[in-house]
């Protein structure tokens, strides 16, 4: 269960080398996770808002090719595993064909991945409130964690 | 003649006021610049290949409201003047109403403008080569001043 | 009385224009600004600690010259003009004769200006609370108040 | 062998959590690398003109605490491995002692780490020419290889 989100690359993401500067990877990694929960039917904006913040705790990434000024990305996420403290996403960019026109209207959230593979990699995180301290999520969000144990299930079933 | 293109707010754009980092708008300026120029029939990348560069020479802004996270954001941008040697752009900054879904699908490049302003400005630019010595785009480039004098026209015709 | 502050110019800075982004200019003009308050003896993170925001509303830059990676650059800064509502500051970005040590041992602070100049504008702010609510800090934060008015004084006094 | 660069946090490097935004830690490693290789006695900057690159293949990094802006912070940096074509950084973030001080004058370049541990990690890297195709630096650079070699004798002989 893949969710890709497309974006275009950025001049301000490129450097001296001519590519995208390693870091951003890590930035379009969260923008992936961003709009894989917006997809589950929630937006992590209200979460913030609900006082609960998802802090990276642990990040891995693979370079094996660069993307380059103007490439359209897929930037494709699945949660890897969830408890009632813990998110587990694994991403991984792709270059996808060109498009010409101004917008970007690729279909997003699909479930097959296409494009050649730049970066993959993962991420880590924990619940927190606005004091820094752990939070179950059970108990302070059950709505979120009834959409992530339906993803779950939904994920085994397709078995992607 | 403003060209619309619509982008998300990147959690990585705000700051701890809580709002968008008042440098991101100057890149979201250079993003609608990339576009118009798309819309207009080019890629600013195929011109950077043909080794022409337009680097800004003067910029201003006028921040009235700041944008925040997970906003959706038009980024509106016309030609103001342009001559063999120079580029002038206008600016604008608009939030749009939200939108739930992954992907932005707002038709962009219409011409009525929409939102509440955010940030307006402008920049300037010229047309320099690999060396940085200024270029005479109609020599260099006709096609791409014939476009940008076609542009011109058209904007003077629909008198917007 | 131009306030003198030296960084070294990251990678993560430049573009594939094989100079430093444009944008990070106006970040650079902000850096300035924090260490200039911190020269008159405050700091910008302690007035936010107390309710006191500082946003930018009027920016803008002429740019000469670029700079480029691992270049050594002094941001100069000096308050043009304050009210207890308003404060303006004068930027400039200067190459500086490069250093190859790993630290900037160069004493920062000092009046007299020194390297090529390559950007230069200013900043127009006024100061808010939390509730981005126009302050009076005359009234807010008399102490602020005190320094913003003893540094115009001793501008005053040396001319520069 | 540790080697220390310090840094001041910018306001810019923050996010509406009120920390540092995690890819920035990133970014943070990369200015690392750069005033390790300085120390070293020969710039980046020197031996990309010289037509090689050192692209990262791989990352991980563990975030324990988040650092704040104006914070002071300690970079730590050291080589883990080199090869003729490969190269492996170790590196850590550390919330050094508040200084009040404009210009960070810590000396940089000791071998003790202070601080409270923020995030450490590391980068794999390999040695390409402007092509992205692999280099054999003891071929290519062999000042630079020596460098390498004499960093990694003196490693042992402190065992630090």
């Amino acid at each position: 269960m893949w969710h890709k989100h497309t974006i275009r690359v950025r001049y301000q993401e490129t450097d001296q080398m001519g590519v995208v500067y390693h870091a951003n990877y890590l930035n379009w990694f969260e923008i992936g996770r961003t709009e894989l929960i917006r997809a589950l039917g929630m937006t992590y904006q209200s979460l913030e808002e609900r006082g609960l913040l998802l802090p990276v705790t642990e990040a891995n990434m693979a370079f094996r090719q660069p993307a380059r000024y103007d490439d359209v990305v897929g930037i494709y996420t699945r949660i890897v595993s969830h408890s009632n403290v813990r998110l587990e996403f694994a991403s991984e960019i792709r270059r996808l064909p060109a498009v010409q026109d101004s917008a970007i209207r690729i279909a997003d959230a699909e479930i097959g991945k296409e494009g050649e593979l730049l970066v993959s990699g993962g991420t880590r995180h924990v619940w927190v409130g606005r004091n820094w301290k752990p939070q179950r999520i059970d108990k302070e969000a059950p709505d979120l964690f009834a959409l992530l144990n339906a993803n779950k299930e939904k994920g085994s079933e397709t078995d992607v």
